[in-house]
């Protein structure tokens, strides 16, 4: 079957490689229609991760299913699926505790595994043709038939559920005021959650007009930090007061404002002085305890400067780490069948697999207004 | 009236000054009977802030009403009362949400105010024979007639709540495993809090015979840090897991091992490697964002280098913050007149307010066993 | 000053009566705007209380401060304010609690008073050009300066958070399916707190056209249960499975689908039959322990047959309870100022004082399309 | 192999029946070592329920893996396990919320499953020498290897979890006093899991002297209610304000104080009598929909009489349904583990499977001391 596979920094192919078979009773095959390129994707990419030549990517995979295990129980052929990017086996303690991000069966040796990542088990990506997915009643969250709201239902893989884990680290309430940092997909999606759960008002900030205006159009306040410092453009917004929450969508490859120069604290410091005193911040956005491109020795290890003094003052509460996506696939799901939810506007390009290689390129450049990619094997 | 004053670093005395009186119809005066002295107090009295020559200490204050304002309801002449070491108004947004620990009120211009301290406003201490009381309806939990329970209740004012409190923002539920940094009287509460609400097994963190002893007896796994490496300790007496939780009950002026230096971010990221994937962090222990005597120039502004990217990989949640007192004040009352807390165990010392320069000095070095001191006017 | 005061059932009248005044430093003197005519108005109205001749109504209250007592701390002369229907003193253990519904200061043996209410303490009426609010400082909310929002803002006492609160007692989440029992004011509310906290889907029962109809504009779904069983219409909409929640907007004087005899549990029972296993209940809609007018001698003691054994085989929660209005009235406040919210569509009428005594017959009666009436004096 | 059987009312027997086997990848056939007799096994021995001769009691099961199906991931020969008495699949919508009880996989057409039970699933009892557990990997709990605890941990399948389940759902918080009405095993466990949690002081009802007297030996204070009314001795006792929090461990099955009739409401209205307003009711015990046995015409439907007027002027909230064990059995096991909780008190027999038959009736009669017993295969 045809498949994305990575190749060196800065180049993917798309190549035959074995199709998927079961391995396991409780396994399933599913055929892909709709497969996410994610930011995430972009750090394996970029050759910022120790990903081997010939990874199949994709971690964001919606299909039908083609064949079934013999353990399985729920689903059986045709039935329209969507998977966590998160694997899971559904048994263990943190699995029952709901933090299937952190599964301790599915990686051995690490809490937590995913499809088509690095280091994060035996799992090949789904952008493919074809995709194995483990503990299959536990990890398919089964659709209505059809080709309905197709690119909605994509993003509950990853992003519409990231955002909204975002809101729900941020302990997002009825009538807040929230700012997040990073217009991208999962910035916009932590924005349309918060507006989806009640807040009063949401700022978004980035500095690239196409994602600003999706900000705008959403009904959320843009702020443009090119133009002047983000805390002050909120202060002044906000009565001096600043935000009851704050989302960061950004993580460790943050920009500062006047340079080009990647500052992986600055977004957390940021969110420190925009947020009020009793607040609460959630960091969706992605930080790692060991990267080789970081701009100095402490950054290279994940110690980042952050201004604990100022934190602690404000008395605020900071929750963190990978979305378990399962725990907020149905409820967005059924936001997307009722009409409520349609997150399917952060997608800016669909294209057939084979043109893989130029979407990632697109992608990773950000050019051609590309914000987020749906590729459809 | 007899007030213990500050007059420079190192340097306290009992000296005469003028006695409170009502200024506010909601205002009472409190006659002390007991009043403690705490750890934060040295901060003033080792010259480590801004504090003034002339400031009245004291923010852990109990004893009996003597006179009342023509506004207050519920209380009268001669009830027993203790006072949370917050000065809060009871009717600001954050006092309605219950953060009285950053009451809009008391102290302009801040979210928070305390008696005796600090820029936290115009509220002289208690370590005197009177104290002015304001919103006492609010400020005052009344406690049952007559002296049993005196130092049990004092410990209301302020320790047992905040231990409690660490508690509280690290998540502690029936069945959790607690690693507590730091055995000092925060820490003792904290780790007799986890106790208290059902936790499997609390580790208490220190190097001094005296505290580790007193973790032992209330029933907590003692790690003596000089001994080897805190983590290793934990993780070997947990299966290589960690614990489920953890209190920072330290703070920045925390020490490493093998130095005397003060390295201020060594108790989080101790935490950081300390507690397992999915679990949660709370910081009783005060950060400062201000702090000339840091050890170096990012750290006397209260910026700190902390495991970041460990702490998002492990998907950590960290509750910041001065404890709220009035929270948790009424039940560990409740918990203390049916005799199922007895935190009186913690103090060491009790003298009469007339002794208070050599309590004070006893307490900064920690000499003749001493942990904590209660002062009687 | 002129007030609309009882005078036998079926009958109030705008008569002078004496002008209030500061009692206690911390009361201040509003002149009343704007002042709801409730439904619980009408129990009293209709003579099935203890309502003596001479009670001033009205406990949905608006309007300006025009003097201030010398305790008073945030609140000055001028401000605008809206007051919860609930007098509460802000200090006692319920009030600290957030269950200012069930204050234990305002009304001397018993949990919770309110203004202009049959023994919920000596609290005269805001149905009246002058309104004397105790603990000033707690119980006012204060408003943007102007005219603006009016109505909105006026809810603010008691139908928007007592429609929210049903919200909150059912556990309605982001996502949830959602039966309110009742498309009076407080059902309309509900439904509408429901669609701002992130709802799926909403169904209201009525079966009066115009309620329906409001119903239907906000984005519920309306069942009309003239047409049919409530219960097997909500089913068919929801695949036979129910909702995940209901909330209970009518109470006690309930009437079943096929008589107009009164029958009280039947909302009750169906909202058991209606709501999914594992699901919760909110029931802000009055029940009361003693009711003379009840249909039978169990009824008239608060004694009603419930469907105990469905309810505990599908493991229902149930809430229930006046509204603590100060939990949820800044948090509506604000969703009114940004726009987010605009629950005024539920006034039908809006009239000044002096015609109180026909807008109470037209509401009692439903006559003219008579939902709610707004008062100005 | 050997396994209690089910003949007609009041009459069981030791009998050979088929030896399980696996049906499906993911079974597993577990060699009982213990298993006991609870109280809802007495409701079919009696002949209340519907229960066909030839069934196979027995939904408190404990023992050691003998075979697995080869599906199963985390569990191998030998492990030494015990079982929730529900059956859950782990992967419907139920399972996946945490409500176990109410799984919508292993029954069709009902939320819930358990073993040996009636209208339960196709799932033979354990009350014989094997059994076969579905989804073993979700309704398998692993034990330490050895013969340590074993009692305490055969209360891990149903009775522990079942009273601390009464905690949960009334809400049972460091601080607070606790009413449990029943002092059978459930009653037993949840006044228990009461002081576990850190109340401050338990009520246990009951009339029966050997429950009165295990009730003070763990530190509750008894309630004897042939002496007087309970309500009315419990207010005594909390200077007339009543308890907290309340659990119902009673259930339909409730007699009155003067009369040996049945009054299936008369728990219920008891604790709304006895707890505080604004406090929380739990009802983990048993309430059915259809009750052949039922004093009164209602009561056969599962209809009670219930003092809704005073419960919502209380504003109580309560929380009902079976319990979904696996949600508390880790954390119980590894307070028993390390010797924070022994639960095995409540155990007054133990005796070989063979003796099932007298059990049965010592049981029912509650002759001998009897109140809990656990067969050993």
């Amino acid at each position: 079957m045809k498949a994305v596979v990575y190749k060196r920094p800065f180049t993917v192919a798309v190549e035959d490689v074995e199709k998927p078979r079961i391995h396991h009773p409780n396994d399933v095959i599913v055929k892909v229609t709709s497969t996410a390129i994610c930011g995430s994707d972009l750090h394996m990419y970029e050759g910022r991760t120790t990903a081997e030549p010939g990874t199949v990517f994709g971690h964001e995979n919606m299909g039908i299913i083609e064949e079934t295990g013999q353990g399985v129980t729920l689903l059986k052929e045709g039935d329209r699926v969507v998977m966590p990017f998160n694997v899971a086996c559904g048994f263990c303690a943190n699995c029952v505790d709901g933090f299937t991000a952190f599964c301790q069966t599915v990686n051995p040796g690490f809490a937590g595994g995913a499809y088509g990542g690095v280091a994060m088990g035996p799992w090949p990506g789904g952008q493919a043709e074809y995709l194995r997915v483990p503990y299959a009643d536990f990890n398919c969250l089964k659709l209505p038939p059809g080709n309905e709201h197709e690119i909605d239902f994509t993003l509950l893989a990853d992003i519409f559920p990231t955002g909204y884990h975002g809101c729900e680290l941020a302990e997002v309430r009825p009538g807040d005021s929230v700012a997040v940092y990073g217009g991208g997909p999962v910035g916009l999606m932590a924005a349309y959650s918060a507006l989806l759960r009640g807040a009063k008002k949401v700022f978004v900030v980035d500095r690239v007009t196409e994602r600003l205006d999706k900000a705008r159009e959403i009904g959320a306040v843009p702020i443009d930090f090119s133009e002047g410092d983000a805390v002050e453009q909120i202060k002044e917004q906000t009565g001096g007061v600043g935000t009851d929450k704050g989302v960061d969508a950004v993580g460790y490859q943050a920009r500062g404002r006047e340079t080009d120069r990647e500052q992986p604290a600055t977004v957390l410091n940021s969110l420190v002085d925009t947020v009020r005193a009793t607040g609460a911040l959630g960091v969706p956005g992605l930080y790692v305890p060991t990267d080789p491109g970081g701009p100095d020795e402490q950054a290279k290890h994940g110690m980042l400067l952050v201004s604990i003094g100022k934190l602690f003052e404000k008395g605020l509460r900071l929750g963190t780490g990978q979305c378990s996506v399962k725990r907020y696939n149905r409820l967005l799901r059924d936001l997307i069948i009722e009409g409520r939810a349609k997150p399917g506007f952060v997608v800016s390009h669909e294209l057939p697999l084979d043109q893989a290689p130029s979407a990632y390129e697109k992608f990773d450049q950000r050019i051609e207004g590309c914000t987020t990619v749906v590729l459809h094997p």
